[in-house]
């Protein structure tokens, strides 16, 4: 595993020691202060053969997203299995995968995250992590907490979906439910985590989530052999895999380790019921404004103005891809037809992609030739009462 | 992948042809019929390197369970990414690993069977399917049914969890839930298959559910470096799994791939509310007898008399080891011990095994130095309307 260079200020591009717990830029001048990104000194690993360095590391205890340690921070992993998710074919698209981050423990993709954060939480010895959670980062933080034995301190709207509230429990972490969104629960953190001694591990206001969402991007790119498709589709609430799988990108591109140069275009998604992102693109705007009266089934889509817009903006136009949202009926049709035609039951937030992959195909945006990777975020068990009510499946006795 | 020699009864040892598709034996003269077995023609195979022949099968599509394509049936595989899940080292126990089988497609080991058996019945052609359900059975099937393009019909008690029924309809199989347990249900598709032209694909009445299920015993001994644990604890409900690895076992003996010849001992668990192998057990019987008013909220023990009983006692004899029973209030004790200090969220079927452990630990049965393998059969997401009555947790407004 490499050592850490610095932290790097993805606004002022100050650099930031990594040797004590690091939250936002401590160099902004103004507000809001930036993201901060880890930044190795991979000159020993450049020009190696991946398929040497990473196929040593997938043996033994080096399972799932670890297979990357030789590109993640040196320490000690909180791991529950974390990672190397499928990539399915789709039956009907003849260059389009599906990658299934349901498989993941907690049934999302926020177990990369918070496997690698609360990993260097313990490497830091800190004692309470706090989180604002629209829904699935409340579940993997506590999971990886109580594998670290580590209190966890987790604020999510009151009408999350089930699922969330029941695995958080479980996991023993305190949970408190408050009325309003992802933002009026930022609010608390921000407000309380001084007083009550809690680390704030939200989204890109510590570095380390960043890394390990980033391993999506290494990890789409071996199972298509070690090169880039031709788009990559992404559900957007915060941003964090979109920008961690840009940094992933850019990583391999130093290492020589993906061939050809041309990245794919990122397709941020959101619903057409909190589209904060979608509108600023549309607007050319380089950051996005509050999204007012935030409502849609894609819970995790429901963030009204996601700390890192100007980041996600960028990378999009960097890209040459777009930003776009699709209505929370689409969503639905989309999880029927996957199901139905794919054996795929996928999260409101994935069947965001598919339906925005059926949009851009008929407007010619993109060829059925041109291969795609569509991230389906969560595990469509997560959703079922939302799915259900969304279906109008009628109850059952047992619920 | 190798040639089917032949399927071989279980109870009368008859030689079957697997040219066409078989139930179960039709040379048994009393009921009821025995289990057909898949016999293959291994003798290329023995005294290979199995790191060899895996790690090349392993690459590329034939990840997951396909891995061990070299001793499955010869077909197309109809793949949803299921298999070679995790296997988690307990932080406090120093020998127990837990088999996190919540990774697989559809939340549960059922996919392991299913996906096999599908391949199986759309290499024959077979156009409709139908099987009696506890739960996780009825999603698996629905999901590779779809993937195949199969019609799915599918029987559960109504008071299934309902993620089981959310997932089945999600995926568009034809769904009925019956007043009555999983042997109600049976009687349907009994009472109906001729007439409707269904294929019955219920445990242990078809030979490719256990082919898939195998692959279980295969890779927990190759996760533990090619070397049998001490013990395994399974969540007994048909019992599929536990045939299915002693089934492995004896393969991977004959090809010379396991070192050592101790096979672990078979600890087949299963709920005070429904023991009926446990029973037969204790009382020195070779068969179970139906289980009066089973009720136990471990949906996938609710099984009152496996068709299976009759092998999975002979196992559990054989290996040395014992059938038991948990009670409810044991089982959700250890959904919240292992939620709270292993950051693991277990099905109720998964944690009556955690519990039996701690049993046969606290009895010294088992010493702490002893190598075992605990199976977490499917994810508690799929528990959470059961598993939140368990703790008492009140609704949410969105349920």
């Amino acid at each position: 595993m490499p050592s850490i260079a610095f932290l790097e200020c993805a606004r002022c591009h100050a650099r930031i020691s990594a040797d004590i717990p690091q939250t936002v830029c401590p160099q902004c001048l103004t507000a809001p202060a930036g993201s901060l990104f880890v930044r190795y000194d991979l000159s020993t690993l450049k020009s190696t053969d991946p398929r040497n360095v990473i196929e040593r590391d997938a043996a033994g205890p080096w399972s799932g997203m670890w297979r990357y340690r030789s590109v993640l921070p040196s320490a000690d992993p909180v791991t529950l299995g974390e990672g190397w998710t499928p990539m399915l074919k789709s039956r009907r698209h003849p260059a389009a995968w599906l990658k299934e981050e349901g498989a993941n423990p907690t049934g999302s993709f926020k177990a990369r995250g918070l496997s690698m954060a609360v990993t260097m939480a313990r490497h830091y010895g800190l004692k309470k992590l706090a989180v604002p959670s629209a829904g699935n980062a409340a579940g993997a933080l506590a999971a990886y907490a109580a594998a670290a034995q580590i209190e966890a301190y987790i604020f999510m709207p009151r009408d999350v979906p089930f699922a969330n509230y029941v695995e958080a429990v479980a996991y023993g972490a305190h949970v408190q439910l408050v009325d309003g969104l992802i933002s009026d629960c930022a609010r608390v953190v921000s407000e309380r985590k001084q007083q009550e001694g809690w680390f704030d591990i939200s989204t890109l206001k510590e570095p380390f989530r960043v890394e390990g969402k980033k391993t999506m991007g290494y990890e789409l790119v071996e199972q298509l052999g070690w090169e880039y498709p031709d788009a990559v589709f992404y559900p957007t609430g915060g941003g964090v895999g979109l920008i961690g799988m840009w940094k992933a990108f850019e990583e391999m591109e130093q290492l020589g380790w993906v061939r050809g140069s041309k990245r794919p275009r990122m397709i941020a998604v959101q619903s057409t019921g909190c589209a904060p992102v979608a509108r600023a693109f549309e607007q050319g705007e380089t950051v996005s404004t509050m999204w007012q009266d935030a409502a849609t089934f894609a819970a995790g889509l429901r963030v009204p103005k996601p700390y890192g817009d100007a980041i996600i903006l960028d990378i999009v136009r960097a890209s040459g891809g777009l930003a776009m949202a699709v209505s929370d009926d689409e969503i639905l049709a989309s999880i029927l037809d996957w199901g139905r035609n794919e054996g795929l039951f996928l999260s409101p937030e994935g069947a965001s992609v598919t339906a925005a992959y059926d949009k851009l195909l008929a407007s010619g945006y993109l060829q059925p030739s041109d291969r795609v990777v569509l991230f389906n975020t969560g595990a469509g068990l997560k959703y079922t009462d939302m799915t259900a009510a969304a279906m109008k499946l009628k109850g059952l006795a047992s619920n």
